[in-house]
């Protein structure tokens, strides 16, 4: 029998026989070892413990507490679930079933008109936990490729999944009872493991994920070692679905997408367009405040633009498909805004004196995103970036980068965004020759950004070989609501483009120089960031941003309505969003309704209102009023209002 | 000889030996209009007097005070300036002459370095006069397609002329002594009557007007009868190149257009986008006020969208060409914001409550138009138009008419707009199967619009047969500062797309009823809004819509400049946009600078001002300057700002 090497993670090889399989590796390591081990990673691919192993290769042991340990326990209870709905369904067709970071899910097809819903979950359930208790064997095999054909009967996805797993004519297959799955990855080898799982949601997902495929539904689950993980997993998934965006955003009319008009192309509703265009003019007067100037570009320009800064050799693939207007002329979306402030800054010749120049735009633009991959207003086909480029001499990078820097701060706090962090990333020192090639630039630039981050005093990290091909750059990292990080800022330096498209200033000596560009966006693009604040604020949006700000509710309409109208005009002459709930309803249910929709203010008027010139007050999310003088109340609003303040 | 029966213009019928000239039928009526004729109409197309007429028709003698008149002189100065060019450059190319409003083009190509310059217009025009004081004749005759090729020579764009103009082997031609040109149209017997004629410009024009054809270059001419009104045109032209946008726009750098980069995609710099930013603003926060919720919704949307609108069929080739997705899906960039509207309006169940529902938006838009027609930014391919939808239930269409109205009257007052007509456009009573099905629907709005005007005590004037196919509309007729006509405003009615979209609302009787539609601009885009003002102002925007509102002038920087910089940050706490000249210029040549740069306020400040905390004013225009208390200047700028005021 021949013989093979395995390397173990503390870099030690051992010799095993070939066929070994990896529990026989983990048993061979302590018997601890061998009873812990639930799958393992060779080559750093996830492997069942039955495995057998035949070249040389690094080995790992995976244990439950890692993510080869969590994994293996959710494709486990996939694969029991898909056993208990052919059992009940025998028609039913089966897409494959998948891991994400949260448990798995199975996509399915029932033939007929009825889907599997959340009502037959109770009874999947109990079948599955059946099938735990009996704590079956699940054996790993294989089969001829005409045996899994034959298995797939007329499941046609089955039947091409066959197709794309077969290796020499053979199907790796598990075994359970009487069913057998194409084995896609590591299970474990008995159900009885399976014992704290829980069915969570059904969903439509197109086959494979294109559009042009049919719709199959998926059946979402998750599964744990210890209760107390999914306690938290369940805990974890009801907080994400109250901040999430799209629940939110229906809930409260901000917006919504239609895939039959549009995929990824979000129609804002009145709440959310009054909450963008606070968000633009907001940052559109910070940013002028700050020195920029703000222009208008157009979203198409003639193809050979993107030849020439580089985007359609480099990021064709995420572009939208050129349009021929005839005579030769091809027109392309835009997928960046950088090309167009290059026209506006070539348009004059520069002098040194003009520099740094800060041009800013709300630019849209338009990026091909897979239709599986969109999502509500944080992934869209169309957005709006809050753009700007900065273009300096080479020796005013470290106060520009400051100075953006600043802006970012401010607007952060502005929105009351603390967790947050920086990230600066750098060329590869390894890899030199794979970033634009000036290292004299590189060197300085780094030290520079460096330099302005110790001197303003921010905590950071450095990330080696995470600079852009054409400068290093500062990402400022946020969480997501839902567990994900995101980069909400950027500022990027760029010394390819200024040489792409010849740029250039005239220098104090009269000599031609060429300028470094800086890519930043703060507030990132208006879908995205409204996004994030919906999840932030869970849809209580502080005063300044609230669609509708103040909602007043007379006590009877035939005795205090006179006096609403009253308020109201004078608070229209605030410029202040307020409506007159003048409904036929209790007043309990009226005052229900708008903290239903976060409204800040609720006023109540009423006859000792109407007699004293007074409003009773009650802040959305609290349960005390106050009684204030209309004057006072005007004060605290605008007050409110212009210190941004969440709180008062 | 075989008889012909002419029509004339008074509907009395004479009749003709087949073959009489034009000339003769003129001379037949009375010896006097026989000299005063110098071209004529047959059945509506204009005719030379030499042409013989071998047919019935409708015959109209044209004297000089007619368009033809006029026309058939400008074509006679063209074929001069054809001869003289032949004789003067006998390489030269020649595409076609034309007339419009105001004079003739010539194209040509001159094979070589160097074209024809304005400077040449003086030896041109002297070798024209010598033709003209000769009054040479003209001869009208026809050659074969052969001679005619022949004459043609190695011209390609002559040759494609003669294919196009032959007929039965034989083309019309003129003589003028030995240049033969192709006849187009007609010309004066002699040159003796083009005394009064002037060579204006040249600029460059594609042959056929495609951007795939060579560029040609257009010589531009103009001629009359009598001197005061060629005196009256060359003002005209003065006055128009001084308002013209497009000078303006580049004196003052409000916009530009590369052609290369995308022809009808205007690049608004930051001057510009200024301008537009408060035109955005304001009329957001007018529309607001008077009760629109604005939304944001896709440019992009799926073809079927447009088909079930029915732009598709009736309006694509206005139309960007689809793009293809993938996966079956081809998305349009919108021609209209219309079916956007109907989306919002369709993503909830409406009740009569809710209308009337007005939705707004500055919705982005693309029009394919050819690339000759393009101009500045007036005629465009990428457009933000000032858009609004009012959905009303049928019985609230007076009062909504009304209230649109208001907003348009408020509007233009607050541009200091008056020159404007209203016009209200009926279908035509004779043809009403050519419009949407709904006598009911037509007869009672349109006695309802009409009735609006009249409450309102406006004038307006009647359009039989204007109405759109989908309703009847009012619109708002400008003069543009070339002596155009625009339409800025438009407000009409749509009875077809709430049925196209099955649009619905649930009446106080619980049914579901139709709405109707009402489409209205009032700003129109903010290109042609924003080149409309620029002419109007001739680049002197009133002081809330200037780029650069004061221009501060320390008499000496170095005693001088502490206080500006005192006053400039207590003007930019008000949000005024302020510029110091601290320039090592003179102090005359500031001031003139800022006069040219169409600045309202100039600020000049020295040793009294400084004492005495005042400010030196000189506005716009004016010579005189007024010294005031630096807080009453405030106060005067911000009354002009709030007041919309072009004057104090």
């Amino acid at each position: 029998m021949s013989q093979i090497n395995l390397t173990f993670p503390d870099g030690s090889v051992k010799q095993f026989d070939s066929g070994v399989t990896v529990k026989d590796v983990a048993d061979s390591i302590s018997i601890s070892l061998g009873k812990k081990a639930v799958a393992g990673k060779f080559n750093d691919v996830a492997v069942d413990l039955r495995q057998e192993l035949n070249q040389d290769g690094v080995i790992e042991i995976a244990t439950k507490d890692s993510a080869e340990g969590i994994n293996v326990l959710w494709q486990t209870a996939a694969l029991i679930l898909n056993k208990v709905l052919v059992d009940k369904y025998p028609e039913m067709n089966f897409g494959e079933a998948h891991v994400d970071e949260h448990g798995f899910y199975l996509d399915t097809e029932k033939p007929g008109q009825t889907q599997v819903a959340e009502t037959d979950f109770d009874d999947l359930t109990a079948a599955m936990n059946q099938i735990v208790l009996a704590n079956d064997s699940i054996e790993l095999t294989s089969i001829s490729q005409q045996e899994a054909l034959k298995n797939a009967g007329d499941d046609p996805y089955q039947k091409q999944l066959v197709a794309e797993l077969a290796q020499d004519g053979q199907v790796a297959v598990y075994r359970l009872g009487d069913f057998v799955s194409l084995a896609f990855a590591p299970v474990l080898s008995s159900t009885g493991k399976v014992k704290i799982f829980k069915l969570l949601s059904v969903a439509g997902a197109y086959w494979k994920g294109a559009s042009s495929n049919p719709m199959l539904q998926r059946i979402y689950g998750t599964a744990f070692y210890k209760q107390k993980d999914l306690d938290a997993e369940l805990a974890r998934r009801q907080e994400a679905h109250e901040r999430d965006h799209r629940v939110i955003g229906n809930q409260l009319d901000i917006f919504f997408v239609d895939p039959k008009v549009g995929a990824g192309l979000p129609y804002w509703m009145p709440n959310g367009a009054t909450i963008r265009r606070t968000l633009e003019r907001y940052i559109i007067d910070k940013e002028l405040a700050a020195g920029y100037e703000h222009v208008y570009t157009p979203v198409l320009a003639n193809v050979d633009l993107y030849k020439q800064s580089g985007h359609w050799d480099h990021y064709r693939e995420d572009m939208f498909p050129p349009m021929d207007m005839g005579d030769g002329e091809f027109l392309e979306l835009r997928p960046m805004n950088c090309p167009s402030h290059v026209q506006v800054y070539n348009h004059h010749k520069r002098s040194y004196r003009e520099l740094p120049l800060r041009l800013a735009e709300l630019g849209m633009m338009h990026r091909y995103e897979k239709s599986g991959a969109l999502t509500g207003l944080q992934r869209v086909r169309e957005m709006t970036l809050n753009d700007g480029h900065t273009f300096v001499a080479p020796d005013q990078i470290e106060d520009e980068f400051k100075k953006i820097l600043d802006l970012m701060i401010d607007v952060y706090s502005d929105f009351d965004i603390h967790d947050y962090r920086f990230r600066l990333s750098y060329r590869d020192p390894e890899n030199t020759e794979k970033y634009f090639d000036n290292d004299e630039m590189w060197n300085k630039s780094q030290k520079m950004l460096k330099a302005a981050m110790d001197d303003m005093g921010l905590d950071y990290y450095e990330a080696e070989g995470e600079a852009a091909f054409y400068g290093p750059k500062l990402d400022v990292q946020t969480k997501t609501a839902l567990g994900g990080e995101e980069t909400l800022s950027t500022i990027q330096l760029d010394f390819l483009l200024p040489e792409r498209f010849d740029l250039k200033y005239v220098g104090a000596d009269g000599e031609d120089h060429r300028p470094v560009m800086i890519h930043r966006g703060v507030i990132s693009t208006m879908e995205r960031f409204t996004a994030y604040l919906i999840e932030m604020y869970k849809g209580a949006f502080p005063t300044w941003l609230a669609p509708k700000q103040v909602e007043m509710i007379p006590v009877k309409n035939e005795l205090h309505m006179e006096y609403a109208k009253q308020l109201q005009s004078r608070l229209l002459a605030h410029h202040i969003r307020i409506d007159i709930d003048d409904r036929n309803e209790k007043m309990g249910y009226k005052i229900r309704q708008a903290q239903v929709n976060k409204i800040p203010y609720t006023l109540v008027l009423g006859d000792h209102e109407v007699a004293d010139q007074t409003v009773t007050v009650r802040k959305y999310g609290q349960k005390d009023t106050e009684t204030m003088p209309f004057d006072d109340f005007v004060t605290l609003l605008n007050h409110d209002i212009e210190t941004y303040s969440r709180k008062n």
